[in-house]
């Protein structure tokens, strides 16, 4: 048990296409995508990917950002964790560099949600509140809501706020951070369930 | 702000079915489940109910095993959520009474995944350990994982174990508890993304 403000990040996530090809949607995100800077592993529900927050987030983006130039309406949901004390230190990939192995920079509108969790912090609510602060200073705030507030905006807008957010809501004092988020692409309907 | 034990109880979920028909899955999944007891509100990225514990979670149930019973390959990602300092009393219906509008008794196995965050209390990390424990004793204990724990077995065993970890996961000392759950229902691979 590593209690440290430690540097793995992990995100377990499942992307969703809403279509009969969701299978060949999947395997090409994954194709075009180089996850060799994460340790990564899919099980039934979920992936997961873990290692420095900077890969973490590089194919989180890249993964979706690929899924979403299929054109078809696809849907991102997980949980980005760090400093749990029942984490453990294997699985990490610590020894990468911190360059990013993906770079598509095409704009790609997404319209998501994310809920702030500090865990064994009293101050958490104004963690909370401050993030959603950063939110609306960078531009990418949508509305508040129950249990969560909305970001949309260009795709890497959105994944520079969630990791700029994640940076920021953690300390080594309360190093244990929840962030969940769920993002809609390519939604024919913008009140679809 | 409302800071009892409060009786409101929600579930920011989406529901997302893997076929181009996606769209008339869901509005049969609505149009089959009776949610007179909670209050409801969809947007492009979510849908949020809210009310008494026993309504929220028999309406969750409902609409996921109404749309598992399509027979097509759907997803479930949502955090259940109460007592969070900043919640209001609006929007709740805790007028209604305890009787579950929604009886469906169809056996559907489904596969899932959960992780509890327990805010603002010490010794979260206990409470966790324990509920995984419950999953154990309760026969719906699929795996240990990295960031969540896996539960399955028929969709009526499954939510009601989720719903008794709901309860006692949370206090009158620690009345903040956010649970998030990801189902994956009719999967064709269970290798899949
Ligand atoms: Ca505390």
């Amino acid at each position: 048990m590593q209690c440290g403000l430690s540097p793995i990040v992990g995100f377990r996530f499942s992307l969703h296409p809403m279509t009969n090809d969701f299978i060949s949607v999947i395997k090409g995100a994954l194709q075009e995508t180089d996850t060799s800077n994460v340790w990564m592993h899919t099980d039934d529900v979920s992936t997961v990917i873990r290692g420095k927050q900077v890969h973490v987030f590089n194919v989180a983006k890249a993964l979706t950002l690929h899924a979403a130039k299929t054109g078809e309406h696809v849907a991102l949901s997980g949980t980005f964790s760090a400093g749990c004390p029942g984490d453990t230190s294997g699985d990490a990939y610590l020894d990468k560099g911190d360059n990013v192995a993906n770079t598509d920079t095409t704009k790609q509108y997404v319209s998501s949600q994310f809920a702030l969790y500090p865990m064994n912090n009293p101050n958490y609510m104004d963690v909370i509140y401050r993030e959603v602060e950063r939110a609306k200073e960078l531009g990418v705030f949508n509305e508040s809501m129950h249990y969560a507030s909305g970001i949309h905006g260009d795709i890497h807008d959105v994944f520079a706020f969630y990791e700029e957010t994640f940076t920021h809501a953690r300390s080594e004092e309360h190093k244990h951070l929840v962030m969940t988020v769920s993002m809609s692409i390519n939604s024919p309907s913008h009140g679809g369930l």
